[in-house]
């Protein structure tokens, strides 16, 4: 298809087109002649991507760069080739190690993973920034005093894994691992406000069903 | 206890707790004489209340006064005293009507909403910012063709509103009316966080348990 099409099936203006071509985000077009390009189905998907990136999910450019170049680095396995991708996402600020409540929140963290049996997520600790924020959430949660337990804390990881086995088995039935990565990137930036939005509207479904409207 | 006490058990600085009061997102203190105020162990929870919207919900000052003014509210019922703080709290931009993507949306929230039995949010669908959140999230996914069927969003929902019962079941058991609503605010402001985190980290573990590190 030619740029006006591409612009039209995609909703992305021309202009905004030609300036992703600039930065790298996409990939140039199969030159027919010095002025036509042609651009296919795979030109399509990634400009989703890149506008899903940029505009949903208000990313940098430099950062979906960066996305981008994980998920077309096919040398590296599925996991590593996903978690690089997802990693290169933007992350919360490093916890502060000096922090009580930083420290407990690492012995809490830990403890939850060994509850569960997690035993890949206990390996990728040092480096996860999922592992980061999540001690960072809980570490302010204590900070303001936030009183929970443990068995709380299972139950909300159990309900969250499950989330992850629909998002992999989602990303799984895409037919190329192509759109497998890049499904699983948009999924991300993508899914979590759906889910977010999702568990407000629960919260008001339930909070009405104990309380009534009055 | 005094502003130094305050000031400790809090973690928050007494110049910070000082334009807190100015902008009157604090209760004045018990004023025992001229130059000296004593406060109790509601400002101290109010404080952290404070302290968790604007250092980690990252809340302007206004929106704060806000969500404050409505927890305050005793003359509201739970569900309505809860919504209008919850509200308060920054939404997503209003859905664009015209577009086809928002309308599609719009059926497929409201089909959900059907399937649910959420005959309590259907009431809520022209007021609630979480709906409006689904809507605008369900458009941006149909918009770069993220393609996903009714059942898998009927199951993402079902776990959501697990979390939810979990949620409100903790809320209830804080003891006094004001604490419940406090709950309920810092709960969507930090358990939020958490339940990405956890998300992002049972994808990790539910990754490397299918394909591994390689």
């Amino acid at each position: 298809m030619r740029l006006a099409e591409l612009s039209r099936r995609s909703g992305v203006s021309t202009a905004t087109i030609k300036y992703y071509l600039r930065e790298g985000l996409l990939a140039p077009g199969h030159q027919i002649n010095t002025t036509t390009a042609e651009y296919d189905e795979e030109h399509l998907r990634r400009l989703r991507l890149v506008r899903a990136m940029i505009q949903v999910g208000r990313l940098p450019v430099a950062t979906v760069r960066e996305v981008l170049g994980h998920v077309d680095d096919d040398s590296l396995g599925r996991t590593v080739r996903l978690g690089a991708a997802l990693w290169a996402l933007p992350q919360v600020p490093e916890p502060d190690e000096d922090d009580v409540h930083v420290r407990t929140a690492h012995q809490e963290a830990d403890e939850l993973l060994r509850t569960l049996g997690w035993t890949n997520a206990e390996q990728l600790t040092s480096i996860s920034p999922a592992y980061r924020s999540l001690v960072v959430a809980l570490a302010a949660l204590r900070r303001v005093g936030y009183d929970w337990d443990a068995e709380l804390l299972v139950s909300y990881a159990q309900l969250m894994h499950r989330a992850a086995v629909l998002d992999l088995d989602h990303v799984e039935r895409r037919p190329s691992e192509a759109e497998k990565v890049e499904t699983a990137v948009l999924g991300t930036v993508l899914v979590e406000p759906m889910l977010r939005a999702l568990h407000r509207l629960a919260q008001e479904e339930e909070s009405a069903r104990r309380y009534g409207f009055e």
